[in-house]
């Protein structure tokens, strides 16, 4: 079903952006594994709303509570559950929206995929919101692949049209604006400050690396770790295009300038490139695995937009007010890294299966 | 499991590169849909082998044959099987690649993940050969999406940095070098030429349409138009980046230009642009479905490259001989349509659960 | 996973008996049914403990509240969401057997199999509490099927030797003791007081029928209505038999008395017997399905049992104290109604995916 | 989809009994396991038709052809496929059924399932011949599961009102009519004798034992090993029944007299007697697994029946000519311990992902 990911693990999130609550059940985490909640505490807050003058007014504790699924900080082998309250609910300002639907969002495809019967507030269950309980759900994962030696962060890569420079290599969670060089930070934030002065949003991209994991996780065709993380990835509102290693710049590449050439390395097999992105036929090589998650600019704009109206089939324009964010893209972050996680710790736990065997 | 795709029907991809032979499994096709036998041959020529100057050598008859599934030319409802026999198998090609992995390809990932024990000829199950089973299972999506007036047609976008030029908006089935401006092409092909004359090889994009699609189709979250497709797009080979609508050129807009604004057109809702791609929310909103898929270039190139003795532990040289399209995007224009024809034939199965609620 | 049940709608089970709270997850309704709140609290009313003097004396309102999924009374398409509270938690009953599995119960099993982290209270995710959340699902499933005229109802067919006589063909919902022939029913409680005066437990069997089911539902081999409803019914605690139609009787029969003779019946095809159960080659043909589930006496009696203590690895006793219905048949009606209801309504949108084709 | 079975491991059948082939495909086989042809062949043989004067007359060799999965006689890890080539087909003996569905098959139901567009030769899909690629699966999984000290027999348990004697400890394979006492099986026997010689059929009972499993295998809920080898099981054609250790003599026992104690025995944990079948919670404890499946008599029978014209819809007479087993039984005991075995490799699998965490 389309609210659940996963074959090892799996997540399913439920919850719409304005309903009494959100969460999330996992299924599959291994008994006796430890749950940080402190841990997990501090990176939801990474996502949580409110943390500066670019993101959404809404604030919202987002303190997860956990129904089930452990005795004490122990997970004991059932399904986890923990759930959201949705405390701070202001339902009318969609009203003027439910025949209405906003360009760029889902609410006409909600409305013809549901026969009107959608919960249009806020979104519903296809609301940005929702990328809470998949931040649990991501969070808990990342401390499981951590335990491993395995480490999945990214970056803000652009902004519009400006670029983060130097390499990412190590987790930028400390930084409140996650780019290797602060001064490209700066120039996306006032790019972000402007577009939220007129009234627009801008979109960006982000990058992702994951370090540490061993070769031969994944499997060959749909199975690939390409496959599975773009399955989940894509499940992130606004993310529109995705990439592995050197992505669309491989199509413009030749074989001898893209093949990563093996070497030996203090005995062990890497590669001196990686543009695959650690990735070979689906299957991790043992170098880092790095993507590349493009966003769409956030479709709730200030400015008026042509729409129409549902009801009467005429046209009509439409004012977008309600909190938004002018930029998801430095909240997008973690999201990124949760997604990541899950789909890679998914794919630990399926090759636990064959190294047993 | 990893060589299978789908929840209503679902596709299973067998064989290797050098087995005595590969197939295909559908089941879920309607039972009563007929089977166009020439159309699929049709289909199937435009992917095989050895057509041009620039295609493998390797020439297979790669005429399916259907085992069960069928009562003449009517789909009955079971399981559907066909299988193609590999004739021109020449593994001696590759008794000296056993324990040098070729960079770029899946041999050393392989080794580690089956302990040795992959079937390393051609590149086993993880061959480009195996792109003509999906084109069995594709192209007969292709025939039932048809007949519904859905149509899905891809071309090449680009060779290494040459791209085709004008909008596509129909199928170039009929052409050899499938872009909408010939004189593009000639330089592609010339391209092409250039990189096999030096023993490399070139990358490219495939860009694939889907017009005639109702609004409606897909899901919320990881069950998305987008996450379906990607997980059977990143299924062929070589493909290392995936976008839909504006992709990645999303990530520079602003909210105000990427949005697609709704109008009526003679009583229906369209958008004006399609930066959307025909999907919101991971639904379909009536206008086409646009992806663009990035194939890194041939990994097997006639250059010499530096890799590994797997057993020696030891650095080395290797050239890759054997047969090998210096370029494998124009074949991959029609696996391409037959990965989005199955996704989306998927996808519209599933439609007509909720329809008839 | 294990905790999740369907392929059209998926079922999720959470909670353990003393966790914050229980629940489940439901995908898949269709948007615009509305939820019937009094009928499904009637409903759960049949299965709650502490109705009568021979079930438990463990006394929980089991409200579910609603967490997402609705707009109102009506399902909006988004994931459903209910939980309980677990509020009359009493995990010191437990202390005494945590290292001391008692005798047909779990405990072992658990132990071993989460490595001693499961958790212990009350059984925790092997609770036969669980079946309160799945008697969420099932409610509002018999709900969702009676409004296409599909109607599921079962009795107590036995307890211990005592039968119940006559047909069931109409819902004995209205009745305390669900049975035929109350004069039976009066002897099957009788059995049942004696052996809670006993300090001992008693099983029984659980009749079901579906009427109004059309012809084709299910599938061939493992989709089966035999294989879904198994899959399901065996996920009922102290489940150790299932038969269709004439079960095990058939494997005394000779083929011209198993065989059900077709014949027109108003101009509808149907049989004269119904030994098949309803179901031929795993497909529905219009006939009531019906089946029968042998459930295992309580395990948890009041007499001292041998057992091992698992850390010392000796022999030792048990007694268990708690509370504990003696027999968990007459609870278990409504529960069956609820797996086979879920297992029906899933197969039923199965359908409409062929019949709009 | 309804022909595959299995999360872990994952078999595909396919085939119609008339369609060119038939088939099976494995995905998961751990690759360097090797296949034992001679030991396939044998096993294989016991299902076979034609051995002996009560099973039907049609004679093939039934041999598998494996397309893929293999290098030599090592599984390399990509699918598994085989197939065996339908030589011996009188379709013709199928002509006057078309509208007349035999009473106890699936011809009516598939029918109205798929629009009478089903393949009804031989009973398609339906037909008991699919049970011979479930044997190849089956057999290999047997292979898998010896070389780790796990044995899955099985026996006839009763033919008729007929019931075999003594306990079942070991593998009857070597035996042409697979009892315990021979006695029994001599009476057996005739009572088949008999009926076939007035055209008509018997059903009976097949129990299957699985030991040397170790405790820990299966999941709570609906992935309880109860329900994997029931939604197997009930695959089988014919099958109406299923129930594990007591089973339904459990529904009359109490609970004082079925719990089994648990005992240490040479520092391993027991139960002193197995009425739970090996199973408690849906888990392994470590004693053997045990179950009975119930079939009912073949539905083929030489005596006319009374049936519907589905086309004129009126009642008619049928008489089933073509070659059909007095009773399927002796052939299912192969079958139902190819069946437990997939579904215990199933579960093997799943089970070392936990051990290896």
């Amino acid at each position: 079903m389309s609210s659940s990911y996963g074959e090892n693990i799996r997540v399913t999130v439920f919850g719409q952006s304005h309903s009494p609550a959100i969460g999330v059940t996992i299924e599959g985490i291994p008994a006796g594994e430890k749950l940080d909640r402190e841990a997990l505490a501090r990176f939801l807050a990474r996502r949580a709303p409110g943390r500066n003058s670019y993101s959404t007014a809404r604030r919202e504790a987002d303190e997860p509570e956990f129904l089930c699924g452990l005795v004490g900080d122990a997970f004991c082998g059932a399904p986890v559950t923990a759930v959201i309250r949705n405390t701070d609910i202001r339902s009318a300002d969609y009203d003027n929206l439910k025949n209405t639907p906003r360009p760029g969002h889902a609410d006409y495809t909600a409305s013809v995929k549901y026969g009107g019967f959608q919960d249009s507030a806020g979104g519903g269950h296809f609301s940005g919101r929702l990328t809470a309980p998949l931040c649990i759900a991501g969070g808990i994962c990342l401390q499981l692949l951590s335990r491993e030696g395995i480490h999945v962060f990214a970056r803000i890569a652009a902004i519009g049209n400006i670029c983060d420079r130097g390499k990412l290599t190590s987790s930028l969670a400390d930084k409140a604006f996650p780019v290797v060089d602060d001064e490209q930070g700066e120039k996306m934030q006032a790019l972000i400050a402007e577009k939220k002065a007129e009234g627009d949003s801008v979109g960006g991209i982000v990058e992702c690396v994951a370090t540490g994991l061993p070769a031969g996780l994944g499997d060959p065709m749909f199975g690939g770790i390409e496959n599975r993380i773009a399955q989940i990835v894509f499940g992130i509102p606004a993310v529109k295009g995705l990439e592995f290693g050197a992505g669309f710049r491989a199509a413009e590449m030749t074989g001898s300038a893209c093949n990563d050439p093996f070497i030996m390395d203090n005995g062990i097999i890497r590669t001196v490139s990686n543009n695959a992105g650690g990735i070979l036929g689906g299957i991790t090589n043992g170098m880092p695995v790095t993507f590349r998650a493009a966003f769409k600019p956030t479709p709730s704009i200030a400015k008026p937009q042509r729409s129409v109206d549902l009801q009467e089939k005429t046209e009509t324009m439409i004012t977008v007010s309600g909190r938004h964010d002018p930029c998801i893209v430095p909240r997008a972050v973690p999201v990124t890294e949760a997604a990541a996680a899950i789909a890679l710790y998914d794919s630990l736990l399926a090759r636990r299966r064959e190294l047993n065997g």
